[in-house]
């Protein structure tokens, strides 16, 4: 048996003499003991603030992104020692994959995504440049920049890995240093994983902290610039979220809680189409994965009045070929609920939801189990109810039963199903399965803002679905009201939540330093030789060259129309050009005026430049006529490093006429060597 | 004497019996009554929803950008009322042209940008559609649907109009009606104007309603889908904050409280420089516009120990020319505080500070006051105070005193400016004054996420600053911890608190459908004629042409290089091409693609297209060698209304090659007439 520790200030402390035992699902065999008694909580608040936040801020985002990648290998080459463990949370093999595989591909998806929209930087911009004043001298911009805190996630038990990983991999992207606190029925997983991930010697030191056992008064030490982030029931959600130190301090708080998450057949789909046997699988699956213990589990089964029958006896049908028992035995299916408490809970939870529905399917005092006995562990069956009056029911709409349990409602029609999903008052996810586009649509908008994620399936999409209760590290996690109102993954809006945003005023020369972009108005730099000869270490923002001039006349135009195809009447025909209300007469193509620019700056021979690779933003905002002389402006707007070899430089380009008119303003991408290469 | 009315369901309810009498701040004489006991809260927050939100929601984004505008000139047309009222508040002309014209200018430029950046729909995209699957028949995308909800509003004394434009524009642009709470000192004001906005005649009905008086039960009410607004001291924040209903259910929660703003001149800064003369007058500016009670005043005056003398002396001299009394007598730059209690207030917050900090100038009991008797109003004169041991005052960073107050502090070094100005523990703005790039980058990198704000001047932008005080529409105007962590204003940023984010996981077509927005995978549409003949309510999302293939020759890259005089060694030299790490050998211009690809699409006679205006996100995926086959696929990927003319259509433009590899991608931007013009 294992003492658990909690990992503070840089070393392992072992669970106190008070320590509790935590049993395994299974059999009820005590599996560790823990507690934090020992523990200073301030020690480790100062600790995470003294040396975990200065170690990640010296980093950038590419190189914190780097590191959670290195994690992220290393966990992958060591993750089978956490698999044995995770049998005892009541977890099956595929339960743990979830878990263990599914958080370390969050950690990874996360690199990736921090490798490609991150800057090698600490400040992110915001929105565009924006103008506040006639003669461009003061301007503004929004960056956003790491909070100068610290980030305490507290986690729920059902995803001893996932729940810590995935929190774990926005706030250190962000520079933000972490203290862990998962739920202590499952905190061995956890403590197992910060063990490796302590001995991978990858994060600097104080960058992550866990707390095995309470949290003791940690809250008391957050300040304005800390984050809190639950998981878990909205009891314990209202007991961190006022505690008065956050209140005070107006400390984020992001909360993710309980969810009566809905599926809904639509009345378009027959027994015995692929959608009613896709929505009978989807149903079944959200009720037996992780026995139902699945924050995003389906708890409300809503269907046409006309199918109900028909969809009861299928999913009925479903469940009952269910293996309930120990994990680790052969043809088990599904295994316990983490323990016997919870089996109780969900038991007496089940009871106030049979106050209004008939149960279908459950044999909940003396249930079948395969491989173990059935008394020591938490072990239920799946449990289908139908509701006896739909149009009356309220306990199916409040009550989460956190199990392998669902209910049916029948509804009339698309707007009553509307109006029954709504009664959850916000859930992190919605399900619905229909063919038709209108349905869907009617449904999509009527049900969107109380919900976080909304999956839409048929045949076409059902087979290459990622499911309904799987949240995806680029989609947001999270849901109003009921739900908590928190927003968690996301892809980079994950990472907003550890950056402020702070509105910068200043000249556009300051504002091009502190935002790594230049814009028009910053100051121009000339050098002695052309930036297409400069290697890209050595260009500078704002480096710019201004062409000669060049005339276009009328031949160009003809010439250009015939050569390309392009004798649209703008060009060719003088009449009717001047009858469009856009321009004066006859004008030069688009994409003459843009290949004559790129004619106008180009240097002919090898050189750092590789390559024009894009072009963003593009507009004309002046019609050029023939005999119009244009000349462009090119200068470095933004650089950004790619790999060993090269680097992105993105060009501010402005196409003006021979009266300093703007024709055309783009931004041109080219891939420049990272040393010069030599002609 | 007049009673103040709340606007409650569609009728005026008058102040009841026991109505307050609210006192000039000139001379505490009776103002107006003021009462909401005879309001029904239930019924108030029912009408929002059952009657405002519906119609709000009848319209899209632009209809109620096109009703904001309205609004916003139909009070241009009547502000002239409100001034009169204003005075007792304690304004002057030009602090009531803040709040009144400042406030129609927000509903203005939120007008404007609602009609520029949304759509004319509900439904706003979010990020870029994501793939989720080999295939493609499963792919997911961000949405924003307006909160179905109600927005109460409970705002500060000091801006009876702009606080409570400020918040209307955005959540009236969302979609979401607003209950407004005006502070009762000066809600005379706010029910004047409130008086206009009905009787414009203007929103629909129970978009808008008033309470002047207590708050009641009226929070008992709120939902999941609701947003709750504050402005003011962290006392009454924490209240609502904390109140069971919105803890419970999530309830969207903006804060904007107490700031302990700083102005930090820099150390490069010399007397008699320009900087020091802007520095001296934005701080003294800055204490006695509003007479002081404005969030972002400046309370904290950072200044280097070896400059604090010549900084004392001058701002002290700028303000004993400040002269104090009724706004509306000749010669007077500052009005008195909004009423007796605040100034006793301020004077027991100026007790607290002159612990630690010595009086510079501020003859507190006996102000000499211009055409007032001083006793009556809440005249007080500017208050500059100088911190004794700047490293070790407290109160200096915590107490906030909300007149014309602001304290002295001398640093030594950049860090310690830094470090002191964190110590308010997350203010709205803070100033900094230094012409040197260096000390200004240290300086917004060491507190930008302590600040909602940062304004940063010198000698060439300080000319066109909008001022140290001034939130603007497009900026965010909050900031974290103590400043309550919200955010307003910001653009469209404060229109998002009012919409919820909703991942969509859907097929391709249904995606396109829900998001308005066509992308690769989704169904093509081939019509009988080319899309570039159909006018532009006639196109539908996902027209498609694919053109003829084009074989690009070396004579045509020849021929391009030379007419555009674009040579780069890559299209002209195979020795050198090939050496160039992304090229087999010499391959065409970009530009030769994009006008080629334009030539197979294009219609050369008049027709609805009037104009290609630009482009978006061109990336060249594959080299086009000499002998390739280039073909186009042009499809309608989005469509947005202009004016009565015209329209704007982005085309998904994909380009290929003779083994259906992708060599370029881009967005063509088109204005197509709104009805079909003949040829």
């Amino acid at each position: 048996m294992v003492k658990l520790a909690s990992y503070a200030c840089n070393r392992w402390i072992e669970a106190a003499t008070d320590a509790q035992p935590i049993a395994s699902a299974i059999d009820g065999a005590t599996v560790a003991l823990a507690s934090s008694s020992d523990v200073d909580f301030a020690a480790v608040a100062n600790h995470a603030r003294h040396r975990g936040l200065p170690a990640l801020r010296r980093l950038t985002f590419q190189g914190r992104a780097g590191l959670l990648k290195k994690l992220a290998q290393y966990l992958s080459e060591h993750k089978d020692a956490l698999y044995d463990l995770s049998f005892h949370t009541g977890a099956t093999r595929r339960d743990s994959a979830i878990d263990i595989d599914g958080g370390i591909g969050t950690l990874f998806a996360y690199a990736g995504m921090g490798r490609r929209e991150l800057p090698d930087s600490n400040v992110l911009l915001d929105g565009p440049q924006m103008s506040l004043s006639r003669q461009g001298s003061f301007v503004g911009r929004h960056i956003e920049t790491p909070m100068d805190g610290i980030a305490i996630h507290v986690n729920a038990y059902n995803f001893p890995c996932w729940g810590m990983l995935e929190k774990l991999a926005p706030a250190l992207l962000a520079g933000v240093p972490c203290i862990v606190k998962p739920a202590t029925q499952t905190a061995y997983v956890t403590e197992a994983m910060v063990r490796l991930i302590v001995a991978s010697g990858i994060l600097p030191e104080g960058s992550i902290q866990l707390i095995c056992g309470r949290l003791g008064d940690l809250l008391d030490h957050v300040t304005g610039q800390d984050l809190v982030s639950f998981t878990g029931s909205i009891e314990t959600s209202l007991l961190l979220r006022n505690h008065p130190a956050l209140a005070r301090n107006a400390t984020r708080f992001v909360a993710e809680r309980d969810s009566l998450n809905a599926a809904i057949l639509a009345p378009d789909v027959e027994p015995g189409s692929p959608e009613f046997d896709i929505f009978v699988r989807e149903v079944t699956r959200e009720m037996t994965v992780k026995a139902g213990q699945k924050c995003t589990a389906i708890r409300r089964i809503l269907v046409p009045a006309a199918t109900i029958d028909a969809v009861t006896t299928a999913i009925a049908a479903k469940l009952s070929r269910v293996v309930v028992g120990d994990p680790r035995a052969e043809g088990v299916t599904m295994g316990p609920l983490v323990s016997l408490d919870q089996r109780e809970d969900v038991g007496r939870r089940v009871e106030a939801l049979r106050a209004e529905a008939d149960l279908v399917i459950g044999e909940i005092d003396n249930p079948v189990v395969t491989g173990a006995d059935a008394s020591k562990g938490g072990y239920l069956p799946p449990i289908l109810l139908r509701a006896r009056n739909p149009k009356q029911a309220s306990a199916v709409h409040a009550v989460e039963a956190f199990g392998p349990v669902s209910t049916l409602l029948a509804y009339d029609d698309v707007a009553e199903a509307v109006a029954l999903a709504r009664r959850g008052e916000g859930s992190l996810v919605a399900t619905a399965v229909t063919r038709d586009a209108d349905i869907a649509a009617e449904i999509a908008f009527g049900i969107a803002s109380y919900h976080g994620r909304l999956h839409l399936i048929d045949r076409d999409s059902a087979a290459e679905s990622t499911g309904h209760g799987s949240p995806l590290p680029g989609l947001v996690h999270g849901g109003p009201g009921r739900a908590g109102g928190g927003e968690e993954l996301g892809g980079m809006r994950g990472v907003h939540h550890y950056l402020q945003r702070t509105a910068i005023q200043a000249s556009p020369a300051l504002l091009t330093r502190l935002g790594g972009h230049w814009n028009k108005g910053a100051p121009e730099i000339a050098e002695n030789e052309h930036p297409f000869r400069r290697g890209f270490e050595a260009l500078a923002l704002g480096e710019t060259i201004r062409t000669r001039p060049r005339t276009v006349t009328l031949d160009d135009i003809e010439h250009f129309a015939h050569f390309t195809g392009d004798t649209f009447y703008a060009h060719m025909d003088e009449a009717a050009a001047r009858a469009n209300p856009f321009f004066p007469g006859r004008v030069a193509h688009g994409y003459l005026i843009l290949s004559f620019a790129a004619g106008l700056f180009v240097e002919p021979a090898p050189g750092p430049v590789l390559a024009n690779y894009g072009l963003d933003s593009l507009r004309f905002l002046k019609p050029v006529s023939p005999g119009d002389a244009i000349a462009v402006r090119l200068t470095v707007k933004q650089k950004a490093p790619r790999n060993a070899d090269y680097g992105e430089v993105r060009w501010d380009v402005e196409v003006t006429n021979q009266n300093d008119e703007t024709v055309a303003t783009y931004e041109l991408l080219t891939l420049n060597a990272l040393t010069e290469r030599a002609a």
